[in-house]
């Protein structure tokens, strides 16, 4: 696959991991390892409170960029606060934007998700937000200067896939800058669709981290976004109504 | 990929190839090759108008079987004659069985179909019969003895992907032999759907030949297809309709 | 509405009604009235039972034409015998013919009820099948002199809607004699899209018998058909990937 | 029907009409009469560019109240000042408050939406924004007073019906003040899903106007919300996987 470069670092996989719902270390590990990831969210609130130095420990040992997340923040004032503790405690740049609106949906408050962003693209930070998938929030959060914009296909943990390729679409075909399909993921065909709407990465956590066998949903995770990113490129056929015989005799 | 057994042969692809639809054997040849094939249909009909001793021999280059189908045949005696004809010519007792109404829809006629199929099991032959997404007919067609039932997602030639989930996730809930989701198939997400929905196998010809790229066409469906597969069996999380945090920080 | 004209009945109401499921007569009476209907079935096989006269003298008395179905047969000789009965019972040539496959899918058996199709049609019924949504099942129903074609849009009772709106727009495109959409709907959009769909008629019957409110639903019905209907006839708007505003100031 | 109470007025029709896109004057009527609307939006740019004064005089004739628009706002400041000279020439303090952020989508801006609605709340208006179907964004504006929020089921024009079902859905569930499906609808049964989802009410315009047959298209229109508003009351049967009998006989 042509690497993805997204804030500067050009990435041969086109898959996101995140940590969250693994069971132990060891299953996270082999789901890691099986996705072909190089870059993997870590949350900030979650190292806090004592649940994660062996996440970052494991990242470091199979060479994953770590991308510390804002998970749990619900103003832009905690968002920004927490980014640049990640900051200096992992000594990176990179962080993944969230700022939820309430605990039910889950959903970003694109208020304070804008404002949170412009305030860390000020501050040096290569931003990647998590965000709805309303275009024109889109448009904003690129032109605030954000490295890459994420929309959701379904609220977090919710497994309904895209609810709106057509906003997806949308959202691809006037993007700046890369377009990272993030949170609604259940399953691969799901990560596929994304590929082919435009998009150029998923993100996805626990329809890896929570599947029967997390193992083989991340390898089959993995193969499904080379599969969606593949078909996006080699022009597909176009829909009809009604069918066509593929040779004068048919097929 | 564990092998799917179809008919007594044992295939390490689950992705069955169609040959109608290529500009010419070179773009062919390469398709199928980055499919992963093992297994190709071939129109005997076409065979006989001079389009087509090249495909065999390519075929046989390639180390791939043969299945040769029926396509044009209107009646359950054309079918059963052209199978004949097949197994004289191409000495296999493999047949893919398409016996289609009219050449609007494609679609196949039922009692023709059911009536072909049963004419060929009693005289010997492997028979892999292309039929719609009724859950009935299916299991009659297993009934009567097919080596594997073949439902469409969508009338050949549409790209439509999978009209009608339901169906075919009723058909493999109640298959006794392999399912294979033939026709309709546009894209690598939904070559993924269908083994999500328990398919065993997936043949798809011209969203592969007819692709602006046949070559990458052929690998992500290669991909999504192993993709469907693994994450079929890997226990995918539920749907839900709130969100849920993948941690008590949420993620 | 323009009316229906259906097996030489000209009726001024497009929802053909059941009866089962209803909790009592006196819902079935309210819910009937206020759903406008014609013609409603009435299941030989329950009259048999002993659970179903009361039905009877209460559609005479509405002035509701009954419609003698064949539901829970399994074979053509079983459906034949009991529309056989229905006609002297009842006096009339009308039969909704239902051969099912199944108790799990209660889907056609599209052979057997061809088959008991033909035997009605030659014996001088007028024969309204209740058919997969199979537009070569269809079609040969229509053939073989039925006045009517009756295609699902899902199985019986799963309230589902319509699973495969393709091809119902594939069989009205088609169709010779009126199309009447039967089983699955669940809600009344439903019913409007069956006839945004081009079908002529809807048949449901738990989808307000089984509501909680019966009578509430039946309107909701009787309005979503008209609705359908004349959206259908009325010529709507295309659909466009962008926007498109209502004036130069937009709207 | 029960009534609407919206913004202080009592509406005893749930169709909420707009008037772009109308040939002439007398189709316009003869709509506006057909769908029973009692409120219908005028946009006050198109008065200003002389295009309008006709609309207003036809609807005081018809006795319908006029919703002035902000159609054509890029900003805050804009759609407040429209506002303003609105309720001047109007004597109303209603306003569909729209501010939408480029012309190839039509889209609502979140940020210059929020703001101006905060500002004419303030300023003591009747406020009824457009909106996209952002559940938390439908929950600012109803937090900041607005007397309705209005989401989009696609964008205005395309004719694509709702989109995204599950927003919509958690918008009705979580809504303090009525929710207005507007924008994307293109035929009747997507006003009637647009009732069953939990909408208290469907405005639109060009999916009538601009219908073939607008007077037909807008009966259909009336009919479809008060069907879908009484299923939604009604209590529809659950969603099922396999078939269910209507009775031990079955139907």
């Amino acid at each position: 696959m042509d690497p993805l470069v997204i804030g500067g670092r050009k990435l041969g996989s086109r898959l996101i991991m995140g940590t969250g719902g693994a069971a132990n270390l060891a299953v996270l590990e082999r789901a890691l390892v099986a996705s072909g990831t190089e870059l993997t969210t870590v949350a900030m609130r979650r190292l806090d409170a004592g649940g994660g130095p062996g996440v970052l420990a494991l990242l470091e040992r199979l060479g994953i960029e770590a991308l510390p997340n804002t998970a749990g923040c619900r103003t832009a004032a905690e968002a920004v606060h927490t980014a640049r503790m990640a900051r200096e405690a992992l000594a990176t740049d990179l962080v993944k934007l969230e700022v939820v609106a309430d605990e039910r949906t889950l959903l970003p408050d694109p208020i304070e998700l804008l404002d949170a962003a412009e305030q860390l693209v000020d501050d040096g930070f290569t931003v990647l937000p998590y965000t709805n998938d309303d275009p024109v929030l889109a448009t904003k959060l690129a032109e605030a200067g954000c490295a890459a914009v994420m929309p959701l296909g379904a609220p977090i943990g919710t497994g309904l896939g895209i609810r709106n390729p057509h906003n997806i679409e949308m959202i691809t075909a006037a993007s700046p800058v890369p377009v990272v399909l993030d949170a609604g993921i259940g399953t691969a065909s799901e990560a596929a669709q994304a590929m082919e709407l435009g998009c150029d990465a998923v993100l996805l956590a626990t329809a890896v981290t929570r599947a029967s066998d997390p193992e083989a949903m991340a390898t089959a995770m993995r193969l499904a976004v080379e599969a969606g990113h593949l078909a996006h490129g080699a022009g597909r056929i176009p829909r009809r109504f009604w069918a066509q015989a593929s040779s004068p005799g048919s097929e």
